[in-house]
């Protein structure tokens, strides 16, 4: 339930109002704005009802939240949420490209891959040190050690860095070395790694579920959102459907759609998306013209030796390309590169 | 398999393979390029083998076709095809915006509806008269009394038109009042239908089914093209995914996809595509960045009177609203609107 | 909408709202039982509502439809529909098993098969004459010939025989040969057809779309119904999703839901449904066991040298396994084999 | 890669081949049978060849593991794996029926709850205390305090129960009160906790995740069964497609498929796997005849006042009615009732 108050009421007025909404246990919410005070209230909306709020002289209207997801849409805050990750900010009016390989696998290759995507435009970096693999006998990350290797290369290059968070126990270990933390697509109803990355401040990539509804993206994104931490990304990486020409469906429905509802900024990630390297530099495209704030790709200096995910990975050329064909599109969105 | 004449070759010499191709039931194409003969040969590739045309002197070389559809993949055919519709081409380096409403309804809805695309920049006017519809007891359509109404709206504004056909003897029916036909999605493995329409020389936009995979969708494009009719147009339109805030998913990967394998033009349907008014111009954005030739929408001068498929139409300020967001994106894709 | 007449209306009763109904142009439909005329009223229910049928003394009680589909509902006949097939009863308290090859490819082939299938216990017999094949490439059923030689070896065994119909105006060439019709996976929305085979009284098999809901099957069927032949059969034979380990996945599920909804015969294919032989007995039983009144399956004297559909298709020994094992299973169900 | 030692080889030979497997740091397997010795060998088998253990006088034969996933596989095991859950045995010839609340609400519910279907013949208890909910607002579960309620009620009625793990940190809570761990389908390739209830010996029943394919399922119990638990216990519990009649397309093709496969004892859970109380007994009778070994359905006291997924539990008069059906099927199976 959001609830209005008029012009002239003032913090008092707000604060007995939340305790009121405290005091049947439901959560409040303050959302000081310039002109006037808003107030939300999260829970069973029969008790509130009960509070007849609307009757108090000081508030102008009371409207419920007709959405699912309470926080993170539009009706309780209709401007953008600009996500600062490292210097960068997601979302705005700026398009925010993060390169960098699949897993980090030494030294080398870290630093060269970061040195490539640095060079031709991207402001973040990206690489796994704890890698979920669907089997047990495949190639695991280098996990700490891998960790300090991205931060190195994160320095020596200037850009910010991303990795993916498994383990509710990993928030401080990870937060030593990263800039943000991803929750990748077999976590996103992973509850308590929600719960335990929404405690901490540091920004939040949530990638969707490879068959996860919209709702349930958007009701994951709350969960992390109602513990505090406001710093979250959307990120679309592709839906699994009976098409099997490519890894997954890029669904790019979802990035106008979650526009439209939710004010948390989205990127997209074409290389998971697709499966196929040709199509990640026509589907981060199509990503910046359908609305999306930024995308995230796989990059490798080589990727015929990368460990992972070789045949979605651009090489410094196609890297180079993709941000050529990418700039007049970006301006055609009213945008700019970030 | 493909057989590249070396540049000595004549005419004669094609003649010779072309008629050794057929006497063992093989189908013989014949291609002559500016520079040499390229010739083709369909069907058992064993039976082909044994002939061993390779040893023919004026054979430069031989080699397999790997794609399950032939005449319309790029191995065949590197460069790609041009369709006229009316006298507009689709493919090439234009982008073919087509409009109009789901269902010829009336002679003022059409005629509103061909008025208010045409004047905003419409190339092509789209409206149903036989209708498939799901359920025996939805309005059906007006039949021929609709086709002589469209066609009197095309020609009063300039516009080529396009009905979707469902049956196979509708061909001549159908070809008296339109310029292309449309297979629709639950028609796209009705192979009477295709071969009918094959038989033809009717441009036809072929629809991708509900579930149909991209390799099914061309194998259903080689089947009209087999016959005898290469004005084929792919169409994406959504696939039926598991997600349910949109009415399909649009797969744009399909269309990156599709222009890596076949030569024939691609257009995206993003009204069916997503079902939501707001999500159309989004969609349409993409679909031009991620390499369509084009896209057909609803829209209808009075959506809230549409018998069929109000929540996704545009109305003439919708539809003027995209055709300005998508002009900027159609020239960063170096093309022209049609 | 229903309305249930008193006792005591009279068939002359019965005429007089009827005809009230058509002059509206409304569909009526008269059901009379043994111990009340029921009468029906199908399309625009605010039309309907007009006409104030509730208040007429001979009527009882008037009640909505709530299902999109109206005849083949449970709510318009509650009882179980039986059809006749040959002089086989599909539907009520037997069990069919109708077996034979997927395609008809020689006369030696399809008396083998059916040799063997009606040895083991089928009581009729499959074979497909015109084939719907992906590839225009792929071989394309052997056709009238192959009619032909189904309805020698329906005689020879004495199994009634079904084959799939690809075109409405192929109706009367399969009524010469052939005992019902199979309307195909890819042709369940091909209204034409439906109407078509609607329009003639044989006993039709209702195959299920690859991708369509179980409420958009009914429609399928009630298409059928409604130009008059009731003696439709529904099929379920697996829809399409993300798993690649079977063919399709089948949905029992839908069988034991359709029969809560609709009082059509419905048979399952485990064959397509699952795509492997050794999974077609399991499935088999599994259908009986969750409601289904046959099963449908690929049968062929000697799979490795069939032309299509090899690797499901069983041959004798698993045929016989199969019927042995149904069996039992039959019987805890309170059925009989038919 | 597995290794047949001859049957005169003796522990000591075994011994060392095992080493000399350890030596290239691939994982080493001791299997002793009857009559003679089985190792394994898993990790990159070009290491392995290397070795040349063929060569070894005391090896029989040598043969590579075809499927990706290697300890559950039929390849390496043949016979039926027998999982106890408390004394109950799941697997080999009997069916085993667990039920109880989807989450345990408070004594009074429990206790009524495990009454009827210790009444009715369910061998086991199942019940929530840690719910994953797709909403933050939504009922979370009683943590501990329904842990302690549901060993109250698991002893009184003499039935073992089990729970839903989500968190990696709660093995040794829950081994305190339960029976068996329950890891969902939202954490299905959550592979800490995997590889945490791997390192339990605590029975495990592995849901399989709402789009897991069959390979990704038995690769996600290759997580546990490789950390040293083999007591896993598959459950197909419906996966997500485009269907919306029913909550989950129930997919019974998997068990046939995976007891085909694996040797791990396989269930059913036709309450998610339909969403509809009405198609639970149908599809639980279609889920012995496919070959599962045990069934896990909601059962409540009153499902009117259930706090989640009432619409699918059974009340005492289905569930018993459920019991009924079931045994003529369970017989049919050559079967007992657990």
């Amino acid at each position: 339930m959001i609830i209005v108050l008029k012009p002239e009421a003032t913090e008092a007025d707000a604060k007995a109002i939340l305790e009121q909404i405290e005091s049947v246990k439901l959560k409040p919410l303050y959302m000081p704005g310039t002109e006037r005070i808003v107030l939300g209230a999260l829970g069973d909306e029969r008790i509130l009802n009960n509070l007849n709020i609307a009757a108090n002289p000081m508030v102008e209207n009371v409207k419920p939240i007709l959405s699912t997801y309470k926080q993170v849409s539009r009706e309780m805050q209709s401007h953008d949420t600009q996500v600062k990750f490292g210097d960068v900010t997601i979302g705005g009016g700026s398009f925010a490209v993060i390169a960098g390989p699949c897993a980090i696998e030494n030294r080398d290759q870290i630093f060269k891959s970061a040195e490539i995507v640095k060079k031709h435009g991207a402001v973040g970096l990206r690489g796994g040190a704890f890698k979920p693999r669907t089997s047990p006998y495949s190639f695991q990350g280098l996990e700490e050690e891998g960790l300090k290797l991205m931060q190195e290369a994160s320095k020596e290059y200037g850009l910010p860095c991303v990795t993916e968070i498994v383990d509710p126990a990993h928030v401080e270990l990870l937060e030593k070395y990263v800039d943000a933390f991803q929750v990748g697509a077999r976590n996103m109803q992973n509850f308590k790694l929600l719960k335990a990355v929404g405690q901490s401040q540091t920004p939040t990539l949530l990638k969707r579920g490879m068959s996860a509804t919209i709702e349930e993206l958007l009701l994951a994104a709350e969960y992390i959102y109602n513990e505090g931490n406001h710093n979250v990304v959307i990120c679309e990486r592709g839906i699994r459907t009976f098409e099997r020409a490519t890894r997954n469906t890029l669904d790019l429905n979802a990035v106008a759609y979650i526009k439209t509802k939710s004010h948390l900024p989205v990127i997209v990630d074409p290389s998971h998306g697709t499966g196929i390297r040709e199509l990640v530099a026509p589907m981060a495209k199509a990503a910046v013209a359908c609305g999306a704030d930024g995308v995230i790709v796989e990059a490798h200096y080589d990727p015929q030796v990368a460990l992972s995910d070789g045949a979605q990975s651009l090489d410094e050329a196609s890297f180079a390309k993709m941000m050529r064909e990418l700039t007049p599109f970006v301006q055609a969105a009213g945008k700019v590169l970030a």
